[in-house]
């Protein structure tokens, strides 16, 4: 658990009754300035395993009540039934005394057996170090962009304050303290990216998420897609695939989202840079 | 709420307190004696209804901790938040004392605005008197199969004792009845059908399901898409989409699922039911 900042920022201490105690930090925060979704899913999740009677959760359910903000948080969790092969738990998040997020789970223990029925190929990308990294750096870049590294073939066209209209995108994603994903980190990868409803020129906050925990990553980068569908009556989903280094599908989410318009000052600070740097914004090789 | 068999069977009687009481019915039944997990969900999804300040579920996420069973239960709904747009419930359905399903959701107020972003086409059908039907009266089938309609390009391969090793199919679904389908009915309808993971020889039960609704459905028949695409360490997944009569997408839904063994009996049965018949096994027109 020693000096990720993963493990450091959603570090959970035990109370009684299945209580924790957690200090949330402000360096994951998105563009609004509350902590990452993903990040409050992966701390719920780590009280949820050291409560639960099995190690490997398989899926997580959270719903997003408030914004979470940094500073100090409790979490009661709860056994809702312990079976023979599935065990699972409920965990409330609440940061002075109000509920942020409400998540329930399921646990059990992951078999080493591969992939049975493959109706889907991982992300077919040039090497991480032949990509371009979105830098944390660039003007408009929420904190959570600091611990997270994302190579893309090419620059996103939000980005480039060029909304391309299509909000699907394959990339690579690691830690960028180089911490090797695991189960408990993965309810944070599929919610660090970019949305990329952004190609459609809006915004978006999660109303639920729903993350599928398939098997343990391999170490190394992870290959992601992540794809809007449906946008419609003010709300969107976001299909996630989170695919190992050995080229195994190890997590799969989905979310609901509130539509929201995209914040005039991030697209014109994003276009200021460009107007400033001639395109070469925010690129950087390995 | 008058004869319809679906506001019959997943009718809730309000208590004190936000306790509902139900009368679950055998009426859908899956292939192993215990009710079909959309019935319970939609039973749930009916109890919040009448106790959030909102119409409309958006988002429900349901987890099935044991089997239901055709008989008394009883449903205590919880408002966690009642925000300014959406507002959050939980619901807990138990059975002799036992919780048998926990679902969360969120309701708000459905807009009726159109899709404004589709990166997918509804299935491309021939119309539902131009296929074929599957039967409840043939051998091994569950009887839920008598309380929805499902229509065919063709029969599915396990149907006729061949899997065709592609978990994926499409088609028509309305209750058998005529009773249209609304926001309510979705979270069964999402759940009614033959799980396309057949086709690759197994069976399978629901550990957790997430259905978002995403637009009130028109009248008539839905056309529905059912897909899993990763089968590993004994779990799969299962998408679901459910578009109406106007071509809109209505519900979309996911769910985690062990990986059972079929059982023996229900593939004997398929198997000598149409050596007798002679390949007309469960089909008539309309």
């Amino acid at each position: 658990m020693g000096d990720y900042a993963f493990d450091e920022d959603s570090r959970v201490e035990p109370g009684v009754d299945g209580e924790y105690t957690a200090k949330l930090t402000g360096r994951w925060n998105g563009t609004r300035g509350a902590v990452n979704g993903g990040y409050l899913l992966a701390t719920c999740t780590r009280a949820l395993a050291l409560s639960m009677p099995f190690p490997d959760p398989i899926v997580i359910s959270g719903f997003f009540l408030r914004p979470g903000m940094a500073g100090a948080a409790a979490i009661r969790t709860s056994l809702i039934r312990g079976g023979r092969t599935t065990a699972f738990g409920e965990a409330v998040l609440t940061q002075d005394g109000k509920e942020v997020i409400r998540a329930t789970a399921a646990f059990a223990r992951l078999s080493q057996d591969g992939q049975v029925f493959l109706g889907a190929a991982p992300p077919d990308l040039p090497p991480p170090d032949e990509c371009v990294r979105l830098l944390a750096s660039e003007p408009g870049m929420p904190r959570i962009a600091e611990r997270v590294d994302f190579r893309r073939v090419e620059l996103p066209g939000w980005f480039r304050g060029e909304p391309t209209g299509q909000p699907s995108s394959e990339f690579w994603m690691r830690f960028a303290d180089g911490r090797d994903a695991d189960l408990l980190a993965l309810p944070l990868v599929v919610d660090a990216n970019p949305p990329p409803v952004l190609e459609l020129g809006v915004s978006t906050t999660t109303i639920q998420l729903t993350v599928h925990l398939r098997a343990k990553p391999a170490p190394g980068w992870l290959a992601c897609r992540a794809t809007t569908r449906f946008v419609g009556g003010g709300y969107h989903e976001e299909d996630f695939e989170v695919w190992d280094s050995a080229g195994i599908l190890v997590a799969q989410s989905r979310q609901l989202a509130l539509v929201l318009p995209l914040l005039i000052r991030v697209l014109r600070a994003f276009r200021a840079c460009r107007a400033f740097r001639g395109g070469n914004t925010g690129v950087q090789a390995d």
